[in-house]
């Protein structure tokens, strides 16, 4: 899957993702970084609503997993069950999410869990970032499920 | 402040509570909530993105303290500083979030705290709802700053 390619997705499927113009900058197994600008997503104090923040975080860990599922052949429904945000500081300009798998050894376990069981959780977290200075910190716990519908 | 009053400020005021249609059912001095419905925050499983209910949670809470102070005559700057949330069960059409202090006896300290030291934190609750029934939990810590810039 590539960059642009999952960017439309996201833009055709989630309407808020076009709402708020984001953009898929990086996207590897370990790796994958959305960006979005300050004018759709910002607040009556000219930063950045703590809400799209939030938003954009959790777009970032969803696309990790997708990704690499969809990397492996697995076509897994991805449900989030919980999440928190820290903000350490406003964002008064375009910004990005970084998202990591919180214990990457932990993949084989996950991965083997969700083939043999159907289902299997996995923890995420996205590193909210302006020009290069981490403005935030979201952590998220994710449950895969059997595709069907 | 009326209902009415405060749903177009937001529209004005942050881009995203427009495209998410947010609507302001109730303004109370103990109770807000915030409406939306399920097309514009849809995801690509016909359900709402965990971002978009986050989002409103987190608008819900802002409402409620932005309105009471307001009410109060005074005007402060209020900053989340983290949040968390529980996704109980998918919402599959229009929802709200029903946002009210965690501890209401606290209002009075709070309150003081602010007006002697021009800074104080208070935790608010959001209950998602759909159809009269709970479908996720948020919380959150907000700070209220002098508000001059």
């Amino acid at each position: 899957m590539r960059a642009k390619e999952l960017e439309r997705y996201l833009h055709n499927h989630i309407p808020l993702s076009r709402a708020m113009q984001v953009s898929v900058q990086v996207l590897e197994d370990e790796l994958v970084v959305l960006g979005a600008p300050l004018a759709p997503n910002i607040n009556h104090r000219e930063t950045v609503f703590g809400g799209s923040a939030a938003a954009l975080a959790t777009l970032s860990c969803w696309c990790l997993l997708h990704a690499r599922l969809h990397g492996e052949g697995t076509s897994s429904r991805l449900v989030i069950q919980r999440n928190s945000m820290e903000f350490l500081r406003p964002i008064d300009g375009d910004f990005t999410a970084r998202a990591a798998l919180e214990q990457p050894e932990r993949w084989a376990q996950f991965s083997r869990m969700l083939e043999r069981k159907g289902k299997a959780r996995i923890a995420l977290s996205s590193t909210l970032q302006q020009g290069g200075e981490t403005v935030g910190e979201f952590s998220g716990e994710f449950v895969a499920l059997p595709a069907e519908e």
